[in-house]
């Protein structure tokens, strides 16, 4: 890529305008999917008009048993993580939030649609008639596989335009479902709340690409490359949601029962000790113990990242308090010296600082994941409960704990790969000059994109005569 | 209504003090439910303390299957969006936010006490004691009847008195429950989603209201009819809770198992489509291609508006895309030419631009239900199925499909006529001068209504030593 | 606490560095946490692998009998109200909106954990093992406990260092576990929403602690101690996530079946009920009518509060009315005359007048579930309904209705007795000049524990050019 014509056709002076790439892609990629979904998509027995007939074939008891009813608290809580929680999250930024939270929505409403044709190709094509059968968990995994991409879109958030990012996502949902593919059909390893799957490789697709797309004149948007106090107030919104509901994204598609159960446990767990941690390295890095809103808004999420895979193993109350305990730190300091070390060195611009909050705490929840399928017992687990919980059945029935820890750790190897590869070939895809991003002078700023309103200031003058008549009337 | 008199009475000088009438209004109609309350209504069967012998009288294995257990998540999502979603969509005014967030708050809460009366004499008057027995569907059916007068003031925020506002409710509750009894019951329409009782109906009943009450001169208030930069992201938090929750909406009330399950489904498609032909039409409309926060806040939930009546029918998730495909162009057009046609030739000013959102969606909803509903086949459904869905059954078990479509046109024409003939009347009844709604150049403002905090540019000189100190400290 | 030594000791100009004590708080508190975690607390049946083996063998039909499904929902809910609902209720101030947020984030997760030991070993405590055994009830009961901590934040808000308001928090866990085990298991006082053990308890805890913090040159820092247009609508978002899933808390760890499905309504209707006579009370209030955002934010709660331990009861539709009626008007009337009076005449200074949203409320519904569980009576709950809806089973099978009034007034007079006096000692502890509390001048101010984003008014500068463009464009 060092070729000196591909570089300055790369660094012409860019043109925002979107105005025909834009509706251009939105149109014709929904079209896609509406013949892609004709020819593919079905109801499964669950969803489906028959299933009042399936149900009494099978004797199944109660309309309670429906699958809807075990996954759908879950699902929505994922879906508010999904839309409110990454949207707000990203909200900080002065002049950026139209963008976070819009294009947010723009790309996981294409994502999932896309996610749901991906995945189901991959796992859930019904051999008899070669239609894919979705259902709620359908749902879940189309929002799961979403969350990676907007993991990558934070780290590029406010240099892309709308359009990149479409791209970014129809290439990230691809790989996603190939990678998800072979780390949970082929290789076997049980990764509940994506820590491998999900988010080491989202963050790293994600970084990979801001790598690629690497800008050395940034600092020239530095004026809004900041946030001021009611937009972190915002982003505090996308901080709780993501904290409050992560149990549910942990636990959503695990084990009926005891599975989910014990996941939003130890997640809820490992999120309280996250938060005193992230707290005490925030108060220390300050000359005057003073905290700094970008760690709690971020790093206080990390113990979700890392206890992801995990979640549904029996990790232990405690377990799950330690593992917090060490993202908390690793997240926070990652934010004080790891992100200006990565920008300076390595050439790696993370808006967000996915890194920290995504990419160590996934490799970490993987590692974790390994270790402890590796040590786990039948004295633990009980006999059936090792079974149900590693899904040792069919062709896996001789598995033993020892041989899943090292599928675990493959599992990781193949998610970093599919990122950091992944991530490289889609930046350069994203170099090509036609996408319409921002100058490195004009980053951050949703005037490219948006019809902004008015400016506050300038509504008091027009005010003039209103306002001496309520401070009278005060 | 030509009568000038009339007229002329009716625009004397504006008195916005509603010091009296409010709080009689609101203390004489609680008295009134409490009166009504105690006199017709009580628990039903799962919800009174002898549910535990009832369970056992009539074999029923766990109390899992009460029907709490199937309609409780659905419910609190569907009062998220009763209160938060629809109160924080209309914070987008720049000085109205109080107001909307405020007033949308009293009129549901009152709204939901009628309507639990008011449907519950209509539909679940017990012929044993004359009694209403109530239980969490009765408490969903209740959110969704303020729903449609929480449509209505869509039309007419910033220019109706919170008095106003509340006899505006008292009458539309009442034209709801009656009209929904014509509609569900005496007709047997199916409505699911409620595209046509709820939406279709709000929506003429709010524009109709707002025809009555033209302002000649409302562009007197031009300056405080428009938002800044973050009331628009606060009104995305009303757009996001809506759009992850219709799902729920549209699913809250339709049949155990498979009719939850493909509701919810159908509808999260529908939504995800919309929003890119949203996203598509608004970049199209714009010389350079941006976006307008006005088209994301509301056309991106014009899909689920449209599934509402065929949600729980076997609409097949290409048919769910399709329709979410259709809207967003349309409600997004909407915007750009109806909306301001309307205001100039047809004298209705529609504030929020509701009948681009629920109107318009909503009969391309009833219209799908009905062709949907004609185009039913025991082929897709199953015989069982067929006869579950459409509740084939009692007295109306000779029915087939395509008569059910016919009762469906019917049902849509019902909700028009109430929408539009109720609205007119009503808007009448809020013409008459003694409700304190605001002048002509002094609408979309909380000053009227509501103690509002010094501004903050009156800060800094307080400040100034203290700006100083901070500044040193950086 | 007179002596003048003790004074003067307390009455150094004060340090607000926290740069080791919070952190060694932080890190000594979540180590030792772990360490007990480690000791004390596993999975109980229901979350352990060993579940599907348990299910078996007691004839358990389906794993949707796990008590997750029945508490999940609701736990979900009650975890919104801890984190967002107490959260931004408390970001009213125009500058203290991260501390409102971020603290009680921090003391939230810290509480929690701590919560589960303490009620684990009050408890559930198993005799076999001497182990703690959790499930999703726990973490119910764990937030339950969490939320008197954040009422009695609200009294002080603003007032205490972060490192007081941990101390705060670990003793207030630690006397509510007392409090809490004495009502509920040795008076057998029915408890379900908390009116007595949360509210009247955290209520009378702050109120102490304010009163023993007593700040005479308060008002120095007047001009923080009130809102901006913004941070209103931020308040509003606690009001609503708050007031919406109010039913969920009241109903989370009641029976199953009927008492979740009842307790649900009733808290439903008293909330509607308040909003009202709050609205009313609030426009009659002031000369012209308008309404006051502190109280629309805070007194429509109060009908929530009341009606806590009486949900379960067969209250009555219209009984839940009555209870939300008059605690809205009482809750207003408290703020405006019994706070103003009592900063005045007794000391206690209130920063969000928790005496009116919990103190009161929570006495009243501590009467009327004395008042309701005396007139319970055979004909109104069935024999079995009585008996479970009270819990008269083993050591409690002779216990008569009239007999449960008197226990429940004497459950009340604890929760009071252990609020007041807790919080006297609590006081005592917190008035140690070592905490980095804020001197009097410099109150209700982020600044003191949060680097903050630079002043919105200093952009303008830096975008002169910038404006210009953006100017032309429109």
């Amino acid at each position: 890529f060092g070729n000196p014509i591909f570089r300055q056709c790369c660094d012409r002076p860019k043109n925002t305008n979107v105005r025909i790439s834009l509706p251009a892609v939105c149109f014709v990629w929904q079209i896609a999917m509406i013949i892609l979904f004709g020819i593919f998509i079905r109801y499964d027995q669950e969803s489906d008009a028959h299933w009042i007939e399936y149900r009494k074939s099978q004797n199944i008891s109660s309309d309670i048993e429906n699958d809807f009813y075990f996954r759908y608290p879950s699902f929505q809580d994922v879906h508010v993580m999904i839309f409110v929680g990454f949207g707000f999250l990203m909200t900080f930024l002065k002049r950026y939030s139209f963008s976070a939270v819009g294009f947010n929505f723009l790309i996981a409403a294409f994502g999932l649609q896309w996610a749901l044709l991906m995945q189901g190709w991959f796992q859930s094509l019904d051999p008899m008639d070669g239609k894919i059968k979705i259902s709620m968990e359908s749902l879940i995994n189309a929002d799961f596989c979403v969350a990676s991409c907007l993991i990558a879109y934070g780290a590029v958030l406010g240099k892309l335009s709308p359009v990149q990012l479409m791209v970014m996502t129809l290439f990230g949902i691809t790989l996603y479902a190939v990678e998800e593919f072979i780390i949970l059909n082929l290789i076997h390893a049980r990764d509940a709340g994506g820590s491998m799957v999900i988010h080491t490789f989202g963050a790293y697709y994600g970084l990979s690409i801001s790598w690629m797309l690497y800008r050395p004149n940034l600092d020239q948007s530095k004026r809004l490359n900041g946030s001021v106090y009611h937009s972190d107030v915002f982003a505090m919104i996308g901080t709780l949601f993501l904290w409050m509901f992560w149990p549910s994204f942990n636990s959503a598609i695990t084990d009926h029962g005891d599975g989910q159960h014990r996941a939003a446990i130890n997640t809820y767990l490992a999120l309280a000790s996250t938060v005193l941690t992230t707290v005490a390295i925030s108060s220390l890095s300050q000359k005057t113990g003073k905290l700094d809103m970008v760690h709690i808004q971020n790093s206080t999420l990390a113990g979700g990242v890392a206890v992801g895979t995990a979640a549904e193993f029996m990790l232990m109350p405690y377990g799950s308090l330690i593992i917090g305990f060490c993202c908390g730190i690793i997240s926070t300091l990652g934010y004080i010296y790891i992100t200006p070390f990565m920008e300076k060195y390595l050439k790696i611009q993370d808006t967000c600082g996915i890194h920290n909050l995504h990419a160590m705490p996934g490799v970490i929840g993987g590692i974790v994941g390994a270790i402890t399928a590796a040590a786990a017992s039948e004295r633990v687990y009980g006999k059936e409960g090792l079974i149900n919980t590693f899904d040792f059945t069919g062709e896996w029935k001789d598995m033993v704990p020892s041989r899943q820890g090292g599928h675990q750790a493959a599992g990781l190897c193949v998610a970093l790969c599919f990122g950091v590869g992944g991530g490289i070939i889609v930046g350069c895809i994203l170099r090509i000059p036609v996408w319409g991003d921002a100058p490195d002078d004009n980053c951050f700023d949703d005037e490219l994109y948006w019809e902004l309103p008015e400016e506050e200031e300038s509504i008091p003058p027009i005010l003039e005569d209103n306002n001496h008549m309520r401070n009278r009337d005060v």
